[in-house]
């Protein structure tokens, strides 16, 4: 049981905007791609769709890029979770289907299971998973790019 | 996020045989895959695999067939899902490899995420789960198979 990529790829843009030393610095996704070896053409759905949950926006022009778009305190992981992952039902009782699905007490387990996983990524903020934002930004600078320079 | 087939069917596998009428009521491989419409050839791994776990034996011969090994309040559904999923990682950290891995604390978060959905299965024994037995057999008694019968 794993977090989809789509998902995955989506923490990473999140973590990447939010240990930026500026808030406003405006990020490529191109350099996302490359900083995470993560294929472009994901990214750009990814994007897109954080985007559209107003988690970032988008800046157009010359020198334009991706910011986020809310305070990094203000974005909550499990929410990011919830909207990214294409299904958070624990097992398909449909395919194939299962005839005692309608009185079935393992479902019930296993949704309760569910809710507290996602529970207990709601007690943390992108804030607080980037908390050690100069380490990071060091740890990525040695991959030498221009937006994660110090100023 | 979703637990795989393989899993599914285990726990499909231990609730049929854990709702007989008798706990020494051999059944058949056959008929699970029939009553849940699961290809008999996936069942046939899952079932080795739970006889590995000592979780079901087989009885072999003309009326043989598949028992649980021990009672179901001894089976503990966290302990089945944590057997068989492939993995529990909820975020796969080398493919694309990330390079703040070391120091990343989305990780840690994750990883109590995924060890709260495990413990939340913990509370849950076969026999929890099955035990509205009769029900649940009336359930797939309507699908006509002689293993289900009452006595």
């Amino acid at each position: 049981m794993q977090l989809t990529k789509y998902t995955d790829y989506a923490l990473r843009v999140l973590m990447y905007l939010a240990m930026q030393d500026k808030p406003d610095t405006k990020v490529q996704i191109k350099t996302i791609s490359e900083k995470f070896g993560i294929p472009k053409n994901h990214l750009i759905k990814v994007v897109h769709h954080l985007g559209k949950e107003n988690m970032i926006k988008t800046i157009r022009g010359k020198n334009g890029g991706i910011i986020l778009s809310k305070a990094p305190s203000d974005i909550v992981v499990g929410q990011v979770v919830r909207k990214f992952e294409i299904t958070l039902k624990p097992v398909n009782c449909e395919q194939p289907e299962c005839h005692i699905q309608q009185i079935c007490l393992l479902k019930p387990a296993l949704f309760k299971a569910m809710e507290a996983f996602l529970t207990t990524l709601d007690q943390y903020t992108l804030a607080d998973i980037t908390k050690n934002q100069q380490c990071l930004r060091q740890c990525l600078l040695s991959q030498n790019t221009t937006e994660l320079s110090e100023s």
